[in-house]
């Protein structure tokens, strides 16, 4: 007998990019991260959050993931989940570092909550991209978990190279937008 | 078009076990998600972990899941974010901690990585049962990521609970087993 998870991205997501388009300046990847982010505001279908993976060379877009924790039910449909396990079935395999599946890249409209933080360690990407502070969790309210005090230097022990902030200010703009919304903040034990 | 990803469970382990069962002690619960997880290291279908989310007071089995990262190519398919998922599916909800369905526990062979520390503060669940030491990782070289120095006090301040220690020289002998049978490592990091 079948026992298994799905997890579906929304309908209109396929639409609005071409997989296999090369992004070749890491601020034309987040440029399009951000605007899935927006869109996931905008069509109601999930929180302000998406995700790309890339070939970081080439800037060849690998796949996308917004967040879907509402709609799918999955606590950890997390854009960066998503985007991950979406490119590792696309290319067969769950090291996205591998010699035979060449170097990647995962960008992200907003520093990784502690469980992403940790899919993306063994994801074997071996690059991110990102913004960081406090601000999305003032304007929002979700939580990001404790991440270590060393979460930077963990990453690059293992592998990852690490930029941040680029883009900072249009990220921050959709969080501002989704408040505005009046959208659920769904961390489970902030519906309390 | 559909864009999604799905995770599969072992055929061999629904045989295993009767979902709705009753499991009234931690020790009980414990003791079928070590079994479980001697089984995937037996039935060569993953790593050597296991987890079950079960009804907190009646002790009702409501899924399992043992690590699929190799056999599903999703890098996240550890055995916590397996069952986690397969629960909040089952009841059609994100929150296995919420007032309709009522509280939840997670039982799990040994500590949570990083990634599934965070999986379990999102999936609501307010129990956490588990064992803890650098055995696991000393005996197999799984990497478990870098938890938060407080991360026992970080998961009570969000209201779970956490049990630790129950059953763990049964748990310890479970790696040793998969240590021997020369079966990969599969951190991506890890394989180079």
């Amino acid at each position: 007998m079948d026992y298994n998870f799905k997890v579906d991205q929304p309908s209109w997501l396929l639409n609005e990019i071409n997989l296999g388009e090369q992004f070749e300046t890491v601020e034309s990847r987040m440029s399009l991260v951000i605007k899935l982010s927006e869109l996931n505001v905008d069509q109601r279908t999930g929180g302000p959050f998406a995700a790309g993976v890339f070939e970081t060379e080439t800037g060849r877009l690998i796949s996308v993931g917004v967040n879907q924790v509402l709609a799918s039910g999955v606590s950890s449909a997390h854009a960066e989940v998503c985007a991950l396990s979406l490119a590792q079935k696309k290319l067969g395999t769950f090291d996205l570092g591998s010699e035979s599946s060449g170097p990647h890249q995962l960008v992200v409209n907003w520093c990784p909550c502690v469980m992403c933080y940790g899919a993306i360690i063994w994801s074997g990407i071996t690059s991110l991209v990102t913004n960081v502070g406090p601000e999305m969790e003032d304007i929002t309210g979700f939580d990001e978990g404790p991440l270590h005090p060393r979460w930077r230097e963990e990453l690059n022990s293992r592998g990852i190279d690490f930029q941040e902030n680029v883009m900072w200010s249009e990220a921050l703009k959709v969080f501002e937008k989704y408040r505005d919304s009046g959208a659920p903040v769904y961390n489970a034990r902030g519906n309390k």
